[in-house]
């Protein structure tokens, strides 16, 4: 029996309030789609099985190179963590599961973790490891780089980091590894880019060959930063590659802000899908650069876009396709909560947005090359207002309509800045 | 015996005022080269040994979509087109091939052509299909794409055209086809990303059948333009996946404009070198999109470090290594044999620095991680004014120490103008 | 009495196919929006009287420098332009008026246009001049520039052609000339920055001078093309600076295509109008440069968001606040009547859309820094489906609930191709 | 008398070694400027006459949001910050002042900067105020903003902090305030564009009034981070607005990383020297966003772009124009004292390469529209190797000639070591 932090006489006394106005707006949402030839109640229940996880670094506020503005409440450990966690799943019921970060969320016996999370009826999707930073006590640093060091003994403190994640993760029931790497340079010349790249295939190789046989393995493409010159795994091109020298358990994630400007990552997309290499993303939002903004909050029709994609190869029966949804923001200016609730809906909404297109009539549109009735078809769909049907999935899970308002009825993170005492904020000369 | 256009006792009296200049700079850069451990004459033999192809349409002027200005003594045809080109090749002795471009170049006869290059002392370069406009009485149209049109006669048509491409090229001694498209869309959903794909990839595999045996056929990227939403063969990633799908003698062709804003260009060709899939380049230089302004004019710095791979890779025995280096420049407000005189100039420059790269040390300071050193080696060798070399190179072939200015004492312009009536130039109404 | 070229009874058939389901979609949000106090009808009256003008070039089929395919039934003057335009009206009622340009658009007597706009029920917009490409028979080129070319008698010859357009634009209604110049240069050192603009600063004050007194002058920036280095007019910094060195009836046009990648484009649309400089819109939509897209076509929520600055500023009362709205965009692979029809329809969308937003709570979260819920008050606006409300609007005033629609079951296009002969696809040599 | 940290004979004795080669080179360089009419002491004597300020920020590892990797010996505080600056200065003798910042540099008693910066020969140039972070024990958060708060004591605290930053740089003897500010917003509708901005004028005017009369205040703009939606100052065109809202001793710097991908920076400087209000730089090279790299190391072109500028206002007597200079780069992966010996270095290469345009020839090709003369004058002068000039400069004023291997012979950095603690690398959880 899941124990929420919240009680759901709560969330039953919010859901109350906007029940009849969220009946009369499904109905006629309702009504519409029929006359359509769709079933809403089919959309909602498909809107209701879609999940995304959450990042357990993500209930912490975030913040920049410049500066960190905590918030009130703001987790101590990763307990904690999946505290707040739980607040997001019990009031979206989209988010059943949580991403941890290692060495960040690790501690003395995983299986404390597994306990925690079964309480909270919380499970555990990808391990992520961290060699973009060193570890207080840690060896060997990871200044100039990790799986592609120029020095072996780095190296190899890198991959046994990774085989620890893979580890930890079999004993609270993850089934992935995500490998974001830092490494890259600053300046023309500094490293030598192919033989950077077989180095770091090398340390990959030996990562994969401790993969138990049920788990998969991510590597995760990105343009520029912390590296600003090159990035040894900086598009998804060099991401293929990695995939396809790895094996069948390898494939690659997609982080929507990790690419250059103006580049069409839902082709991106349909290719990985094509050349069954899709892991999975890492949702957010961005206008600059790796900017982890709110899904959806810049460009929402980008985001709809990505999920044409995703739910073409579905309903196509493309093969090798099972991408895992995870979200990875940073919160700066928002009580963290919040902006987990609202990008988990957003995501929700660009599923559903893209299960209302009418696919056949694409088809059709696309093979006379009626480039504006295609277009418009797309549109179609992707104007119209779904909220209704997310809102109904969320009530009928026992989750809340308007999630943001009850949680901030809750009280909940007054109550937890009472147990949680305030940090600092960070300047730290980092300029 | 090459007939050239221009009198060699031209070019002749025009190096003799710039001899003894020459020389004195020519010895002051080896005396300093010799410091360092370089031998100068070996730089300029390496040097002499660089060629670069000149594009047939390169000697016409360019235009954009608003206008075209045409200059005096426009080329008429593909025979005043290889005159002009070897008024290049005879002042630079960079560029004794040219690279055809059907149907604009195509002829009754292609030994014509043959014969016409046999007696400028000009050969012939990869071969460039047209399936991005629609010639007069063209059955199909390819308003809606070409290899990868929903219509399998507008393929089968594009498919033809680039077989005849093969069968003129192998009458005029040319060993290689460049495919680009401007296959896309410009709306989200015209096209279904995958099946465009594969449609392509199908049309390709039947040319891909018909390529000679001691042929290489290159794929072309481009992020953008002329579609504006998405392109089929959009980037290098697509491009790889390409040459692979295709067969070994397949690979991929860089054009220096044809990539998102910010992207590390040199890293792509280096992947693409690491994975025997460099085909060749298209040398140009752009500051906003596929600008086509000559060869390091806006970025010199970049044309160096990709320079630095290829000598890189040849330096340490890359396998496959043999790109095709060729131009591809749109002329717009310059005499274009000005500016592929000098184009032809700044290639070579890019690879004289990169010759002069101190490579051990380079490695040495990479193990170290030394990357202030590491980036102060490659600087090094990118500040050094190899002019003197290049002059040199030329001068020993027999051409020109300062091209531009023979070229222009020469009259040559003034000559063909009175032989080529003027063009009326474009407006169109295409805004 | 206007004479509309599609029979009133078709689009009142097709209407009448449409009603219930309109009449049911606008009561189900007429009763949403009335939960949040906002009242319908007073809504569709606003966006009833939005207008927005049809760039006379714009029902022409546009083309890249690559190529152009023409489509059927292409118009072969201003008048067969004009037939088009009213079409495009009478559909939407949301676009009364055309915009000239000239010399494209040139008759021996303007009266002829003033008539045959009379007849359709159409008035003329803001004038265009072009001196970004040579005119049949022109005298001076203006291949290195017009308005701020080096040669006296070119910037004199620029210089009357706007005074002609002036004229012309008087004599047909027009309170507006657009100057828009591809003035700039290719490559470092080719101009002058600082002597450049001073001469573009001589000729515009000259034009200012022989500006009606009811007339307005706008300037329009753009970043790069024709012009592929530097562009005098590249940015709103300097396009305030014209508007101020002129006078009080300058202003700055804002060309949603024309800027830098990633700019917030939204944010220099209020500081104009913070600074009383925004003359007005070219609406279009672009994914990598100015691609001149369908308005909203791509990233429909920057174009939501710039209608929520203009909105803002309508409803405060901002000074000097009038822009003039007009649609600019390249219509390469759809019937340009079907283009502008929906643009005109999405722009609409957008103010509809910026209309719905409750500016008392926004401004309420703002002055909180409740950052989430200023940002879920813009995106309530912006996801809510307003197609009821525009289709309504265009009802009321004898337009088509689904003009695409109407349009298709006229017949119109079949029956102009049948008046205009074919014309050929331009391929042109210009690469 | 100047009291050096490192020896002057171990900088003698390594100018011994490559005296020699440095005459040859000078030598042949001077008599190949002669014979283009140019004196090369001449060029010398410039070239030491022009000064960069050092960041006192810049002499500590930087880090990015992810990590920071400390180095050894890592200044503790300002005092050793000074004496690392003075380092700079003994071998390049180029960077004789120094920049603060507030609060990181504050001491008790401000006259103890100036005795230490005077014992080590070195001035303070502008003061920098810091309100993107928040200082321990500050009543106020800047987390939504400082000088343009929606909280007018945040604000206040805001002013009063810049002015306390005049008062101690009157102590020190600087003469100028540079702002820069984080303000902006993460979402779209978070902040009121306008009202932000009028917030912000108001709040440096107050600050402009408490400016004494012989100083002169410079803002900032930056495109974007840490804020990602918008930024109250974003580009050129919003600090124009300022500089002249503000007044005469305002104006406005320009930072190189701070730009839209692709931007012509060189253009906006001209067009801020044509309207008087360029206040100068922060130096630094980038590729991707706001990189913060050493100077000339990505893109020298540019940098010598910008410096052509700078040449042509000085040369024809620009009005109202003497820029600041100063380097604001983060050192991630090299001894910072190094990256930035290296970057004045580059700073003033530019400025050397600028000075040898030949200006008279290149005015009469741009009035001749001899775009590719025009291109080649510059290139000419840009591909000059200069580094004799540079090293002759230092060692006349008693620097290095090679100052990198100067200091790596000194063993200054393990001296400091032994002195300064190790400090801890940062992680921190932000990401």
């Amino acid at each position: 029996m899941t124990e929420y932090r919240i009680a759901q006489g709560t969330v039953s006394a919010d859901n109350e309030t906007r029940m009849s106005a969220l009946k009369a707006d499904y109905e006629a949402l309702g009504a519409r789609l029929a006359r359509d030839g769709l079933d809403i109640d089919a959309v909602t229940g498909k809107v209701a099985q879609f999940f995304v996880a959450v990042p357990s670094w993500g209930v912490g506020t975030g913040g920049t190179r410049f500066a960190r503005f905590p918030g009130i409440g703001e987790p101590r450990n990763i307990f904690d963590k999946l505290d707040d966690c739980a607040v997001i799943q019990q009031l979206t019921r989209a988010t059943p599961t949580v991403s941890l970060h290692i060495p960040w969320d690790k501690v003395d016996d995983p299986r404390r973790l597994k306990t925690h999370g079964d309480a909270l009826g919380l499970g555990f999707d990808a391990m992520n490891s961290n060699t973009f930073s060193d570890a207080p006590g840690q060896e060997k640093s990871y200044k100039f780089g990790s799986l592609s060091h120029t020095d072996a003994a780095t190296r190899r403190q890198a991959i046994e980091h990774n085989i620890e994640c893979i580890e930890i993760g079999r004993a609270i029931g993850s089934k992935a590894l995500t490998v974001w790497i830092g490494d890259g340079s600053n300046f023309p010349g500094q490293t030598n880019f192919t033989r950077s790249f077989e180095r770091y295939l090398d340390s990959m190789k030996t990562i994969y060959q401790q993969l138990p046989e049920d788990w998969r393995i991510f590597s995760e493409h990105k343009m520029y930063e912390p590296a600003f010159y090159s990035t040894v795994v900086q598009d998804w091109g060099t991401n293929y590659l990695i995939a396809t020298e790895l094996g069948e358990k390898a494939s690659c994630l997609v982080d929507l802000g990790h690419h250059a400007p103006n580049v069409n990552i839902e082709m991106i997309v349909a290719r990985l899908i094509q050349f069954r290499k899709l892991g999975g993303f890492h949702f957010n939002d961005s206008k600059y650069g790796d900017d982890d903004l709110d899904a959806g909050a810049i460009d929402p029709h980008r985001l709809f876009l990505v999920f044409n994609e995703l739910v073409d190869a579905e309903q196509r029966g493309a093969q090798d396709f099972h991408p895992a949804h995870m979200i990875d923001q940073s919160h700066n200016v928002t009580d963290p909560i919040e902006s987990l609730i609202r990008s988990a809906n957003e995501i929700r909404r660009a599923y559903a947005q893209a299960l209302l297109v009418n696919r056949k009539a694409l088809e059709g549109y696309q093979d006379d090359n009626d480039a504006l009735m295609a277009s418009e078809t797309l549109k179609a769909a992707y104007r119209t207002d779904v909220e209704p049907i997310l809102a109904m999935a969320r009530l009928q899970a026992g989750g809340a309509i308007d999630p943001i308002a009850a949680y901030r009825a809750s009280g909940y993170r007054q109550m937890v800045a009472k147990e949680r005492p305030a940090v600092a904020g960070g300047s730290g000369g980092i300029v």
